[in-house]
C-alpha cells in the first residue's frame, strides 16, 4: 500500500472511530462502552505519525507574535539575539521532554493496541491468509472438567468483560456456547495485558489460549459452567464498534409487556422487572446481532434440522428430490397475489408455490414421489404474525393407488419423524429458546389424530361456536378447535380432511360420496394451519370442468392442464411452511422470530 | 352430476376426442395411434345416448315427402290408412331390428371400452378414493425370477402394446424399469380382451395383475429381463392423447448429427441410421413427456442425490441450513444482470446469488459454518450450452482459523463424497443415461487436485497457447487447460486457486504476498467451471475500499458494510451450481438436459 493510500486509509478509520465515539457519547452511553474505541483512535493516531510523518488532523499554523515589531526596531536586535537564543536552548529542553513523553505515550499505547504485547496479547494483523501455524483449536461447546489442566486455544466473540484492579474477567462465545476466561496480574501476565483486555469492546472477535481449570464454584453465567480458562494468551482478531443495543438485554426472558408492545411495534420496553427488552424492529434493523442470542442461535438449529429430517425421512421412502422453476410466464395459481418480474421485456411472475410443476413431475412425469425444499413468494398485503411475503415451502407430491390416506399416512410419518428427532437431537437448543421464550413441549399422537370437516364443526357447534359445515373456517375458529382438540385428544397436532370443495382450489379432487365435499386436508399445529393439500384432478376433463366452474380463464392454465393429457398417474400431496412449523413447535410469538431475514409488505431489508 | 352437466361434459370430451382423431389423420399418423381413440369416442357416444336419451350430435329434421299432397287428396284416405299401417309394421319391424343390433353394438363396444370387462378388463371409473381394497401393488423394479409363479399387480405407464391374431404383448413402465405382460385368448381370457388391449393407446396409465413367469428367452426390450407378467387382469386408469412425439424417437441413443443440429435447434433430425431423434426445442415444449425417458428418469435421480449428497456432508460436519431471501432491495453483487422486481410499488430485484446473507449468517451471526440450497436468479442474456437464467445454487460459507485452505479441504471433502456417493448409489442411474448419452466415467483424485492460476497459465504457455498471468482466463483456454490437467495428472476434476484479484468481485481477499493476486479459486469439471469462491474480506475498512476500487456505489452496500463492524469471523466460501455438476459429471452435451424445466432468455414456459 502506498503512502497516499494509507493516509487515506488512516484518515477514514480516525474519523470513522471519532464519529462512532461521539455518537456513543451523545447517546448517553457509559464511558466503558466507548473508552476502547478512544483508546484505538489514540493508537491509529500514533501509527499515522509514525507512517506519515506529520500530526493527524489539519495543520496548526501558529502565527509568532511580535516578530514584526522586533525587525523594526533595531536596538532591540541584540537583546533579541540573546532572547533568541535561551528560546532555541528552552525549546530544545522542550522537544527533548516531549519526544521522551511521545515515546513513553506511544509504547502504552502499542502495547494497549496489542502492537506491543507480541504473542502474549494485542490486536492481531489483518487474518488474510499469510501463514499456516500448527495450532490446534478446541470448540468452546467441547469444554468440560475432562479437560482440566490441558492447554487450549478458542475464538470467539468478546461477549462481555469485566476489569478490576488487577485482574479481568472475560465471557467468550461460540454459536451457543459460552465460557469465562481469567486472567490476574503476575510474573508472567503484565499489568498492560490486564488493561488490554479490560477495555477491549464487547463483540469483538478474540483469540484465548489458557489452560483448563475447574473453579470453586460453576461459573453460573456461562454454558460451560464447570470450567474456566486461565489465559496465558489474548488476542483481537476484529472489533466491533459501538453496538446499537446491548446483547445482554436482547437475551433477557419476555416479559408480560413484550408481547403486547415491544415484540410487534420495534419499540423498546422496559419492563415491571425494571430492565430493557430490545423491540422485534430494532433486531430485525440489525439482523446479524440479533441472530447471535441463545434463542436465535436454536431457533435456526431447530429451522434446519426441520428440513433435515424432512428430506431424510422423504430420501428414505424412495422420493426424489425436484427444483421447479420460481419464475412463470402466468400466475401459479390464478391469483392476483403474486409479484412481477420484467423477464427480458415480457411479462413473468414469481411462484406462489410450486403446485403446477410438482404435479407435473410426480403424475406427468412419472417421478411419482417427489419432494421440493424451497422459497415461496406472496405479494399478500397481510401485516400480521403469521405472514411472510417470502417463505420456505416444504412441499411432496406422490402418486397414490386407490386413496388420499395413503397420503396421509407418509405425512404421519413424515411429522412424527420430525418431532421426533427434533426431540431427540436438538434437545439443548430446545431448553435455550425455552429460556427466552417459554412454551409447553408439543404433543403428538401416533398416528396423527384425523377428523373430518364435519367433525371439526360439529365440535365447535358443541362448545356453543357458530359454525356451518359447508362454510370456510376462521383463523379464529381453527384456533378455537385446536384448543378443543387439544382438550379432548390431548394432541397439538392433527390432520383435518374432507373440506367443501368451495373453499379449495380448483384442482382439487371432488369427494366420491359428497359433491359438496372434496378429497383435501390441512394439518394444524397449537390450532394454526401449518399444511394445506388434497388429492388433486388428475384427468383433464374434469380439471377443465372446475376451472370454469371456478371462473379460471383457460388460456392461463393451458399448458398445465395440456400436461395430463398424455396419461396422469392419480396423485395428492401438500405445502408445509417452514417458519410456520419451527414458530409453532416451538410456541414462538411471531413468525419474524423463525425467518432468517423476514420479508412482509413493509420489510425488504436487511 | 345432473344430467345437464354430463351432457356438457360429454359433448366436450367427444368432441375433443374428434379433434384429435382428425389431427392425428391430417398429420398422417399411422391408423394404429388414433384407431384406440375412435374407439372411445365411439363408446362415448353409446354411453351419452343411455345418459342422454338421444344421439349425439346435431338432430336431423328429416322432412317426410309427399304429406301436404296426400292430405289434400280425400280419395286417397283409405289407400293412405292401409299404406300407413303397413308403414307402421314395417317401423315397428325396423325399429326391433335396430334395437338388437344396437344393443349388440352397444355390448361389443362396452366390453372393447371396458365397461363389459369388470374385474377382468376396461377403463376403470375416475380414480377419486372411492374406495380401499386389499390389493397388494408390485413395483416392476423389484419383479425377478425369485417371484415366479407369484400373482402381482402392476401399474405404470403403457409404453407399447402390439397385437398380433390371438394375443398381445404390452410394455409396461414406472420410473426407471419396464416389464412385459403377455395376453392370449383362452379359455379364461376372452377374445374381447385380448382386442380392448390391443387398441389401448401408448403412455395411457394401466393396471395389470398377472402371474409373473420366466420366459425362454430373456426379454430384451424391457429391464425386467429374466420374467414377464402373465395377464389375467388389464384395466385402463387414464388415458393416453396422440403423442406429440413417439417415445420410441425420444430415447434413442445420440446421433453424430444431433449435437450439432437437433439437440440445440429443436429440428427433428434423421440420422444416418435412418431413426428420427426428437429435437432439443420439441422436448422442452412437452417437458412432462419428456422427463418419462429413462435417460431423463435418470439424470434427475442424479441432480436430487447431488444434492443429497453435498447436505450429508456438510450436516455431519457440523453445517447449519440457511435460507436467504430472494426479494432483495438492491443488486446483490452490484452487478446488472438481475431481474427486477415491483415489491408493492418499491423497486426490488431478484437474489444473483445468496452471498451476502450467507457472509452475514456464517461470519456476523455467528452461525460459523453454514450452506444452502436454492433458486439462482441472472437476467444474462447468454443463449449458451452452460448457461441458464435459474439456477439451483448449491451454497456455502465457513469461518477459517488461519488460511482458506481449510475451506478448500471441505470442498476436496465434499465433492470425493458427492462423486462416491453418486458412484455407489446411481449405477444403475448412471448406466442408463449412458445408454443413450455415451461419456466417460469422471476422474478424480483423493484429495483434490490444487495448483494455483500461475501453474494453470504455465501450463497453457507450455502447449504454446497465450495466457498471461494477470489475465483473465477464457472459457475456451478453460477448456484446453482441463484437456491439459487431465492429459497430465489423470483427473477430470481439479482446484485452481489464487487468481489475479482484479478478475474477482470486490468482497475478495487480497493475498498476502502479492497484491496483484487474491485469496480466491474456482473448480473444474472436464475443464468447466462449476465454482467459484474465495476467502472474503471481514474488515469493513478494507471492505470499503475495495469496492471503491471497482467503482461500486456505497450507497447500495451500505447494509453489507455494516453488518461487519460488530465483530466479524474470518471466513470464505462458494457456490456451485448443481445443474452444472450434474451435467458434466454425466458429460451431458447442453445444461437444458440436467435443469428441470430450463429458463433461458428465449424459455419461460412450461
Amino acid at each position: 500500500m502506498g503512502k497516499a493510500e494509507l493516509k487515506t486509509k488512516l484518515t477514514k478509520e480516525i474519523t470513522d472511530l471519532g464519529s462512532q465515539i461521539a455518537a456513543a457519547k451523545s447517546a448517553g452511553q457509559p464511558k466503558d462502552e466507548w473508552d476502547p474505541l478512544l483508546k484505538q483512535m489514540l493508537a491509529l493516531k500514533v501509527t499515522y505519525k509514525e507512517e506519515i510523518g506529520e500530526d493527524f488532523g489539519p495543520k496548526k499554523e501558529v502565527k509568532k507574535k511580535g516578530d514584526a515589531n522586533q525587525v523594526a526596531n533595531p536596538k532591540n536586535a541584540e537583546k533579541a539575539a540573546k532572547k533568541a537564543a535561551a528560546k532555541a536552548e528552552k525549546e530544545a529542553k522542550k522537544k527533548a521532554n516531549r519526544e521522551a513523553r511521545e515515546k513513553a505515550e506511544k509504547e502504552k499505547a502499542e502495547k494497549l493496541s496489542g502492537k506491543g504485547g507480541g504473542d502474549q496479547y494485542g490486536n492481531l494483523p489483518l487474518l488474510n491468509s499469510s501463514k499456516i501455524t500448527s495450532k490446534v483449536w478446541s470448540e468452546i461447546g467441547s469444554l468440560s472438567s475432562s479437560k482440566s489442566s490441558s492447554t487450549v486455544t478458542i475464538r470467539g466473540h468478546l461477549q462481555s468483560v469485566r476489569g478490576f484492579g488487577k485482574g479481568v474477567f472475560a465471557i467468550v462465545r461460540s454459536s451457543l456456547y459460552t465460557v469465562q476466561c481469567v486472567c490476574f496480574e503476575s510474573p508472567e501476565i503484565p499489568k498492560t495485558m490486564v488493561e488490554y483486555i479490560s477495555k477491549l469492546s464487547n463483540e469483538s472477535i478474540v483469540d484465548v489460549s489458557g489452560v483448563v481449570t475447574v473453579p470453586d464454584s460453576p461459573v453460573e453465567k456461562c454454558t460451560q459452567k464447570d470450567v474456566e480458562i486461565k489465559v496465558t494468551a489474548f488476542h483481537m482478531v476484529a472489533p466491533s464498534a459501538v453496538l446499537p443495543f446491548q446483547m445482554e438485554d436482547a437475551c433477557r426472558p419476555d416479559c408480560d409487556k413484550q408481547s403486547d408492545v415491544g415484540e410487534y411495534t420495534g419499540e423498546e420496553v422496559e419492563s415491571s422487572d425494571g430492565l430493557i427488552r430490545v423491540g422485534q424492529e430494532t433486531r430485525l434493523n440489525y439482523r446479524w446481532l440479533d441472530l447471535r442470542t441463545p434463542a436465535n442461535q436454536s431457533i435456526f438449529r431447530v429451522n434446519s434440522f426441520v428440513g433435515h429430517f424432512f428430506r431424510e425421512c422423504l430420501v428414505e421412502k424412495g422420493f426424489v428430490e425436484i427444483h421447479t422453476p420460481k419464475l412463470l410466464s402466468g400466475a401459479s395459481e390464478g391469483g392476483s397475489d403474486c409479484f412481477n418480474v420484467d423477464y427480458f421485456g415480457r411479462p413473468a411472475c414469481l411462484a406462489m408455490s410450486p403446485q403446477l410443476h410438482k404435479q407435473m413431475c410426480c403424475a406427468c412425469s412419472g417421478f411419482e414421489k417427489v419432494f421440493e425444499t424451497g422459497p415461496v413468494f406472496r405479494a399478500e398485503n397481510s401485516n400480521t404474525r403469521r405472514h411472510l411475503c417470502e417463505f420456505t415451502g416444504l412441499d411432496l407430491e406422490l402418486t397414490i393407488k386407490e386413496h388420499y390416506y395413503e397420503i396421509l399416512d407418509v405425512f404421519s410419518d413424515l411429522f412424527i419423524h420430525i418431532f421426533d428427532g427434533l426431540n431427540a437431537r436438538c434437545k439443548n437448543e430446545i431448553e435455550r429458546v425455552r429460556e427466552q421464550h417459554p412454551f409447553e413441549d408439543l404433543r403428538y399422537l401416533r398416528p396423527t389424530l384425523r377428523i373430518t370437516y364435519a367433525e371439526g364443526c360439529k365440535l365447535l357447534r358443541d362448545a356453543g361456536i357458530e359454525q356451518g359445515d359447508y362454510d370456510d373456517l376462521s383463523t379464529e375458529n381453527e384456533k378455537k378447535l385446536g384448543d378443543i382438540v387439544a382438550e379432548k385428544y390431548k394432541t397439538d397436532f392433527f390432520f383435518m380432511d374432507e373440506y367443501p370443495l368451495s373453499v379449495r382450489p380448483f384442482y382439487t379432487m371432488p369427494n366420491a360420496s359428497n359433491p359438496k365435499l372434496s378429497n383435501s386436508y390441512d394439518f394444524f399445529i397449537r390450532g394454526q394451519e401449518i399444511l394445506s393439500g388434497a388429492q388433486r384432478i388428475h384427468d383433464p376433463v374434469l380439471l377443465t370442468e372446475r376451472a370454469i366452474a371456478h371462473g379460471i380463464p383457460l388460456e392461463g392454465i393451458k399448458a398445465y392442464v395440456d400436461s395430463f393429457k398424455h396419461g396422469a398417474l392419480p396423485h395428492g400431496g401438500g405445502g408445509i411452511g417452514l417458519e410456520r412449523v419451527v414458530m409453532l413447535f416451538l410456541g414462538l410469538p411471531n413468525i419474524r422470530k423463525s425467518s432468517y431475514f423476514p420479508r412482509d409488505p413493509k420489510r425488504l431489508s436487511p
